[in-house]
């Protein structure tokens, strides 16, 4: 097999229908937004999914018109390429959940889409599954959790949730058409009385389902340790409770249960201290941030040589993001939880014909070559056209709740 | 592509003169034991080599019988079923230089030679380099280092060395023909004061050639702590001066040069606490003992994120090992060091047609597909005969010692 040069490649943001869920820094607005990256390679298109937000996809677009001629197969070359086209830019996160912005944070994100797309390519090109490029898959399916939101009302069919009664119903509603073996709440909305009241519910209702608590570094360090004694028991692990890599090992110190992450951890910088301290004893990956899934495979090495457990984390994405997701599970043998997905929250609508589905409350492993998922050209143009249409440019769950509540302040933390 | 089953597996012990080179565990016997692994794939040829000793080589025999039919790009797949065909063994390294053996460590020697045979089918079968495999090449010619010994007199061309003197003879004649550009001396031989007295004459020669001292652990705490003092500004590091986690982090707290290891970080599992105390600042990578070339990426990727060193570690080897440890280097960007090799002590001696060449100190990456180098099979042929008529079974350098020196013991430290 000869040099596979890179052909063209394609950038087209899109934006899809969102509900109205709930979070610490505010409500998610009514689209989400997304990038589409498909690289071209003679007869074969490698996809890749990443943020929309405008700053991101500016560098995105212009890391895309450096790859020309790139074999498919350097991966290193990737990376110098992306680095030489986008230089040493620091494109902060506003929705800001993956801590200060760095210019290494910078360019794992804007690596991650064409990494993924390039290891489709190899593998299509093998005859391979992309979890095959990984080391190989380790299991045949891939556990995911029940992601249950407070929520207002909105073009879904969940309705409201905002307090424990319509939050089992939301959980029992998502677990009855996807079988979730686990459930995680995302908290960091209500003070942490209610949330509490919602745990139980849902330990009430769910004796058997492992149940985690993410208030997104809602609470002080005083509320967590409280938050964290009146959940003993009750909770497989609770997720960044705090803000900071002190905060989380002063609870982590005290609490009951393993404290999980994916605010303070969340690139290779960041292990090092949060392992000297104690911070976290749980990483959630995230092929999308921490550069994509051969990084991801890294920090895998690193959580199991440290002992620390592994999850993993999500965003609202579709469904190219799903497939590398369960593919990079897949071949993660220390991956023992059940994976984050916003996937319910889509509501349906997607970009690749034929999405990876959810039943019994996994993902079966795709064994064809490559991601195992294909664009749908027909979906692909229209939720561009959302894009062009919806007047977002970049996530702002803060601004959008304050067009409902002026005074709404982000405050982290809030209790 | 369709599956690439492994059609057959060949393993041959082989043995190759060895110069009576001095360690601190005695002397190297007359021949050098090494075990060839050949994966048959179709037309295709994989090729592993590791070590020679005989509880390892029945290991290698079992894990081979047990691969007929495995997918060539299944690595999960080749620990799975290595692992069941090895049962949970516990085969010691007698030389002890990676400490005490552990089921672990067992299985990733035993794995390594097929990975790196995998690899190179892999590559075969796609075109592409091994190094392309391992996340692509960062540098186009790999830095190897003079490998100095003391030594006895043999059947070799460098002629006895146990002076400063000689030592500095040796060095110009492996600087004159391959251009080293870095110096290492193996001590732990002669009382420290003597090694301090050569690294000074190798200074005095090589003004500008960088110098390691590794005395295998042959010294007490309060001994290297002296040595380090006397050393200091002549050496770029000091290797394993004394054993343990917890010796090696007291010198490590007073030495004015970083220490490096190939004793006591061995294996992932004895990172955490060599990060907590602060035992070594640069680790020795081996994919013979680490579990193969994606398992020592790994470690690479570890060493990153904790701001620790790479430089790489040798045993007596041939051309199979010399081609997989240039890939591993030239893929591995903090791999910064140059790179150990005993191969001017093999004296020309070698497994493969047109082995890779040192060359004004460094060895071309090669781009040919796979690991770049075939066997020769005369050479095999006549090279498993020497196994045969040799005798030796097992390294064992301080038996062989104590076959001149009656009274010869293995001490650790012994000054």
């Amino acid at each position: 097999m000869s040099v596979l040069p890179v052909d063209e490649v394609l950038v087209t943001p899109i934006a899809f229908p969102d509900p109205p869920l709930l979070n610490s820094a505010g409500v998610h607005q009514p689209w989400a937004l997304r990038t589409i990256v498909e690289v071209r390679c003679g007869e074969l298109t490698g996809l890749g999914e990443t943020y929309g937000d405008l700053p991101h996809l500016e560098l995105v677009r212009r890391a895309a018109a450096a790859l020309a001629g790139l074999d498919v197969f350097d991966l290193a070359g990737l990376t110098r390429r992306i680095t030489a086209a986008t230089g040493a830019t620091d494109a902060p996160d506003k929705h800001g959940l993956t801590g200060a912005s760095s210019t290494q944070k910078t360019l794992a994100r804007v690596v991650s889409p064409f990494e993924v797309a390039l290891l489709d390519l190899q593998g299509q090109a093998i005859g391979r599954p992309v979890h095959a490029l990984l080391g190989g898959k380790v299991r045949d399916s891939v556990p995911f959790s029940a992601y249950l939101f407070y929520k207002w009302a909105g073009d879904d069919e969940y309705g409201p949730a905002l307090g424990p009664a319509e939050i089992v119903e939301q959980a029992k509603a998502l677990i009855d058409r996807y079988g979730f073996g686990s459930i995680k709440l995302k908290g960091g909305v209500f003070p942490p009385e209610e949330e509490i009241a919602a745990i139980r519910a849902l330990r009430d209702a769910f004796p058997d389902h492992p149940l985690r608590l993410d208030p997104n570094a809602a609470w002080t360090v005083d509320t967590s340790i409280k938050v964290a004694e009146q959940t003993a028991g009750l909770l497989e692990y609770l997720e960044d409770p705090t803000p900071g890599l002190a905060g989380m090992a002063e609870v982590a110190a005290l609490a009951p249960m393993p404290l999980a992450t994916n605010m303070v951890v969340v690139s290779f910088d960041d292990l090092s201290e949060s392992v000297a301290r104690g911070s976290v004893a749980i990483v959630l990956a995230d092929h999308h941030y921490w550069g994509g899934l051969r990084a991801s495979a890294e920090l895998a090495a690193i959580c199991r040589t440290w002992d620390l457990g592994m999850s993993m984390h999500s965003n609202s994405h579709l469904g190219i993001s799903l497939a590398a997701m369960t593919h990079l599970a897949a071949a993660t043998p220390n991956l023992t939880y059940a994976v984050d997905t916003h996937t319910p929250w889509q509501l349906g609508v997607d970009v690749v014909e034929a999405p990876l589905t959810i039943e019994d409350g996994s993902v079966a492993v795709p064994d064809t070559p490559g991601l195992g998922v294909t664009l749908d050209p027909d979906a692909l143009a229209h939720l561009a056209e959302n894009y062009e249409r919806c007047g977002i440019r970049e996530r702002d769950d803060t601004a959008y709740m304050r067009t409902f509540e002026p005074g709404y302040v982000k405050r982290r933390p809030r209790w």
